[in-house]
């Protein structure tokens, strides 16, 4: 009966680890956030990004990234990666020997945005992709992804059009295609949490004649997370970046919502009949160790019904 | 760009001051209840159900059911309505002279849940159609809707199948027309909140051909209100029964979440440019003053992210 083609299944990557802790303003154990890694590779968790190669004065909480990678049980089928934004966080990245990072090129639509982030503009940050190509191949890696910032919208600029992100694809496509590369993966970003089913899906259509597959980062801060997932899997995206237990907002901070959930994610499209790897049990085990580690309430509502129903999943 | 063709407008009906009261183990000033429905009526809901005229014993958080009725300060364009469940109800809210009830007949797919919840059979239920029109016309009225409890599923009987659903509704048209009645609406409750989109997009598909308005009362349960919400909106469903703050669970119960909330239903159709009749901001306020009431903090998507925005929409 239903006119939409759903993805019979989908990849959900886990970002909990890394943004769930970034964002808090205290610094947890190392043993903590590997004993959550653990319980997200039990959970059947596949692509896990468990820390950020960032400047340590700047982002405390991720100043244990080498000890985390270092502490990290390999697992068959398991790949676990790590964010960099520049140049010397993808040799901290690549010097540990253990991740299995692709290699992905920020952007943003938003020159406000870019700017504040990191302190580029969109010219720029398209000029800087032959840098980047050298770097990628002395690691012996081609180009994999385009990570869009801020792809529906920013605090600074408003609603961003989606011919704006189509338009910025386009310019980095032709930059690679001048080098050799191309682009295997394009994940638009929510950075803010401001997307919304239409604007979703208008920047999937527009996107989608390129032939390249395209991924989806989602925040729920105006508690739109799960629905723009939804908006998503009606368009067909099969790839979507997740944290456990909705983290990724400050959990001392109330009203500050996270990204969207990897339990209410995987819900979701177990109730649509879309196959995941996912232990839905496991995932709210996961959610509640996570709880446990930020000693503040997760907002994800399959984690709160799961609690509430007697740790039982309907 | 967008395949759906989404409804130009949308009825937001609000039942908080009846459904949001109701579960709470507590019994509020009527004169809380008052400020709480002026303050709807200010942000613009013109349809308020204020009451449930149900046991006092049963139900000690509606006992003050006609005091609160007697209080309402009457508005162009704004009417008021209460739940009733027997005859005795629906004669105490046609006594107060007040309320613009409809009649509606209650029933749902499971026998399990009708037998725990009302002491009847689905058969029971239909006999006592002709009584139940009797009395309507009694006080003037026609039927006017069906409103079908646990449409998607029930604690007792698991997921409920679209089918069954046409079913029962086929059996009441049956039963109403031999009475030279019909339905002027039809209002799917997920009474436990276990719809997911696929079953709510099948029920709405299967009872389209019947031709009348069908309206969707939804929980946030599992943390899909707000995208059944978006299913409902896709497959043309125009009529939505929502609850300020998303009151209808259990503040002092962590994870028991209510219906969906008035505002997160607002701001979604704002966004996807279906309009409603009211000020965002104002519903904000209204949660407020919720949330002041019964003293627990509320799970709301907006309502969160505009505290914790200084008070801002985006």
């Amino acid at each position: 009966m239903i006119a939409q083609a759903l993805p019979s299944s989908v990849v959900i990557r886990e970002v909990g680890p890394r943004e769930g802790f970034q964002i808090i303003p205290k610094v947890f154990e190392t043993r903590q956030k590997l004993s959550l890694i653990e319980a997200l590779v039990d959970a059947g968790l596949a692509e896990i990004e468990v820390a950020a190669f960032v400047r340590p004065d700047k982002v405390p909480s991720m100043a244990d990234a080498e000890a985390v990678v270092a502490g990290l049980q390999p697992r068959p089928g398991v790949s676990f990666s790590a964010l960099y934004l520049n140049v010397k966080g993808f040799q901290r990245c690549e010097a540990t020997g253990v991740l299995s990072n692709k290699a992905w090129l920020y952007t943003s639509p938003s020159e406000t945005f870019l700017r504040s982030n990191s302190n580029t503009s969109i010219d720029e940050s398209l000029a800087s992709v032959p840098l980047w190509c050298d770097e990628f191949h002395r690691a012996g890696k081609g180009v994999h992804g385009l990570m869009i910032s801020t792809a529906f919208g920013c605090g600074f600029e408003g609603a961003v059009r989606a011919e704006a992100v189509v338009n910025l694809v386009e310019r980095y496509l032709a930059a690679l295609s001048g080098l050799g590369e191309s682009l295997a993966e394009i994940c638009l970003a929510d950075t803010v949490g401001v997307a919304h089913p239409n604007s979703v899906r208008a920047c999937v259509q527009l996107l989608r004649p390129l032939g390249i597959p395209l991924s989806l980062h989602l925040h729920n801060t105006w508690g739109l997370g799960v629905t723009n997932v939804y908006a998503g899997l009606c368009e067909g995206v099969s790839i979507f970046e997740t944290s456990i237990g909705g983290l990724g907002g400050c959990p001392f901070t109330p009203g500050a919502s996270g990204n969207v959930a990897t339990e209410d994610v995987a819900y979701l499209c177990h109730a649509l009949g879309v196959s995941t790897s996912l232990d839905l049990d496991k995932l709210c085990c996961a959610a509640e160790l996570a709880e446990s580690i930020v000693g503040g309430p997760l907002a994800s509502g399959v984690y709160k019904a799961w609690r509430h129903s007697g740790k039982k999943v309907w």
